[in-house]
């Protein structure tokens, strides 16, 4: 439980990629140029075709999917989405297979509900936030257009009421509008209790328009009392808006939810061995745990089948890379980035042997756009896989992107990141939604995320020269 | 709790109108051919553009769904919906409001939860069937893959286990695919007593891949033992068929719900009054009952401001037709036409002064096509009032519609429908689950329903002449 209140302000920030991009860019350890060599370039263009032909990337997100469903950290379906994770990388022929511990404080949802009462009575759909104490509260509903409204709230001002945050997120194919909506979510909370409330809703942090809340973790401050907070669907929050236009609204929010020790899981790890140079790798890898309430197809069963795929593509070659191909199933990304720290910090003295890292955790849309963090040694070598990329309709594009989620820690210490930009124009219509599921995702499109991804992977761990990965030092604070 | 089986296998064919069509056509008592005036039409061009230019029917809509919410038959908002529609019609100014007793069964839902069972143990997001009775099964899941595989199994094969239809509708504009998908819901459930099952459990009744179950009321045949009878979401149906592709499913199925003594609502009525026949009327409605899970917003809430809007723009014309504008906001639709049977009971000695009936039922989708089950000495004035609608781009659809459904009974004891077909293309996306909210209405496609009503009702009530109601002698046996 120590972990939360460290972790979780960098893992707001950072959960959309774009906005950590200013973490990019390790020191430069050598200044030879880093090259692709034309039979790398060639061994590619059969990879790209043969991933885009394959179910591969679907049949293993449909196998998570489907087999474990919601596997919320720390529960049941976590332990057994590990067991799945090393059966599949055994199954599908990986040459290494292992895991490693990663320990975090355990919350726990048995229920929620709220209702309207008074002479408009009516249940309303939410959902508690995770990191999100238990109770029951009623009170008088008070509304804030924003959360500068409601941090403006004097303290003691909302003693015995409800606060009501009613910001709605924009849409945008990079995901920017979740920057705000997310931060009325980590910051509501604690702005709530400072102005005495006796409990926290909040429009979700979400695009669409169906009775769908959108969970997510949050945190209270040091010094602060935590009071229920929870996310009111889209059409719940606009039917609210429409009664409190009226006059007075009391609710009722009823949260049975909570902390309740540790747990610790794993990250699970797959390497396919590299052909020259076994030690060193690119990583590439996603996160097995999802929330509870749909089963994490889009978050982040999609980018564990990408990843496996993309692997196993590479795996298939006849001519298999100089460097190793690493995947990465990351334990607890939700609850604060929980696996990816773990991993940075076990593997803090390993940063130069990691060739390139990348992690896809922003959906299944097609992969639109290409940055690397990479010195300017490396950026030939960046434009030639750009070059590689290009017929899978993906655009080099400088200065955006930075390191997946579960990748910050990593890239502190030092690793190089790449980004293959998804489309998440519909992303956050599902993310962290129960309608997270299946049948959400395009086939076609996560083919193009594997051949992406097996081709920038492959390219990067081929190449005469590397990308810059070498250990800062000092490490800067978190 | 008696006359659910006697109407319900009624009511449940002829839930949309289509399915009803060849209940029209009363016998014809006069052979002078109706006419509508010069005058009429005249009138109904500025009418037809006020209204298109008008809120009003949003704005009921809004009210309705905002200030009661969902008002289940029987429950306590029920009974503050019938309070809202008799304040409603008083307050828009309607000449004449009054209510009519409709007794029936109540029905409770306290709530329900589903659980795949052991190892790919997860929730599966379903909601109990309208007269279900509650109760927890847990057993072996069989797959049928529609209504007739189910009632081919032989008595007492499914002995212990859970029945599962997994018939998927299909999407058309008339909503043609509702037919065989509500016949699984009504009479599933018998057909799995019949085999010996602990429990019925079917693939919702929709078009949409949403997280949201579709509720509807369902009928146990006489002599049958009630088992728990649920839908599952679409894409919980899917995950199911996916778990049972590859192995024996357990389930368990707990339903909080039941038949709970009696209930009497209202059928809440206005009237306009006509200028010279103010004793014969054109009767519009909806069904002023929603089910439980959503706002009742596309059902019916919309028709209710469809129509009652309808008449305020009669009533603002300063000629009012010769004959009264009816509205009847109707009690209890969904659980077996009560309403609409009550109704045609109280009023059966009246079913002469019926100028013609109409009701909207079917969304809120734009208006396509008109027709209506008149004899040949009213079809000119049908031309004619499909003429006015044409510039509303509606066309005349001769040999399509029906009454609405709680039309039904008027329409057996002789009153002539007439059908104001609405776009139901996404309308099985919404029906019955909890995304039936008010932001799925245009409010735009909303005026234009209102103005193909007030058109419509205006003309049909100033006609030189009826459109055939007259008393079918005996009434046809239900």
């Amino acid at each position: 439980m120590r972990l939360v209140p460290m972790l979780l302000s960098a893992a707001i920030a950072a959960s959309f990629p774009a906005v950590a991009a200013e973490t990019a860019g390790a020191s430069t350890p050598a200044t030879v140029e880093t090259r692709i060599a034309d039979a790398s370039m060639a061994a590619v263009a059969g990879l790209r075709e043969a991933a885009l032909a394959s179910s591969l990337a679907w049949d293993i997100t449909e196998s998570l999917t489907t087999e474990i469903g919601p596997r919320l950290a720390g529960s049941e379906a976590d332990a057994r989405a590990v067991e799945w994770a090393r059966a599949k990388f055994t199954e599908l022929g990986f040459d290494r297979v292992w895991t490693e511990p990663v320990t975090f404080p355990k919350w726990v949802r048995r229920g929620e509900s709220a209702a309207v009462l008074g002479p408009n009575a009516q249940p309303l759909a939410l959902s508690a936030l995770g990191g999100s104490p238990g109770g029951t509260v009623e009170g008088e509903v008070v509304r804030f257009a924003d959360l500068a409204a409601l941090e403006a709230a004097p303290a003691g001002s909302l003693a015995g009421k409800i606060a009501f945050v009613d910001y709605r997120m924009e849409r945008a194919r990079d995901g920017s509008g979740y920057g705000p909506g997310s931060r009325v979510r980590s910051r509501g909370p604690s702005a709530a209790v400072r102005a005495g409330a006796a409990g926290f809703i909040m429009r979700s942090v979400g695009t669409d328009s169906h009775r769908m809340p959108h969970t997510g973790i949050t945190r209270f401050d040091a010094g602060l009392d935590p009071v229920p907070s929870a996310a009111l669907s889209v059409p719940d929050a606009d039917q609210l808006a429409r009664l409190l236009a009226r006059g007075p609204v009391r609710m009722r929010v009823a949260l049975d939810c909570g902390w309740d020790g540790e747990y610790t899981s794993q990250n699970v790890i797959g390497e396919i061995t590299g052909a020259s140079r076994p030690d060193e790798f690119v990583l590439i890898g996603a996160h097995l745990d999802s929330w509870d309430l749909g089963t994490g197809a889009v978050d982040d069963g999609a980018g564990v089948g990408i990843t496996m795929a993309a692997a196993v593509h590479i795996a298939a070659l006849e001519r298999r890379p100089a460097r190793s191909i690493r995947v990465v199933a990351f334990a607890n990304e939700e609850q604060g980035l929980i696996g990816g720290f773990a991993y940075a910090d076990r593997h803090a003295g390993d940063v130069a042997r990691h060739q390139i890292v990348a992690e896809s955790d922003f959906g299944a849309g097609r992969i639109y756009g290409f940055n690397t963090g990479a010195p300017a040694h490396a950026k030939a070598a960046e434009a030639k896989i750009a070059e590689a990329l290009a017929p899978l309709g993906i655009e080099r594009l400088p200065g955006e992107g930075g390191p997946g989620p579960d990748l910050i820690g990593i890239a502190r210490k030092g690793a190089t990141w790449a980004w293959l930009g998804q489309d998440g124009t519909d992303y956050f219509d599902l993310h962290h939604t129960p309608d997270d599921t299946l049948d959400k995702i395009d086939p076609d499109a996560l083919a193009q995320n594997a051949a992406a991804y097996a081709v920038f992977a492959y390219l990067a761990a081929d190449a005469e020269g590397d990308f810059g990965s070498a250990p800062t030092d000092p490490a800067p604070a978190l």
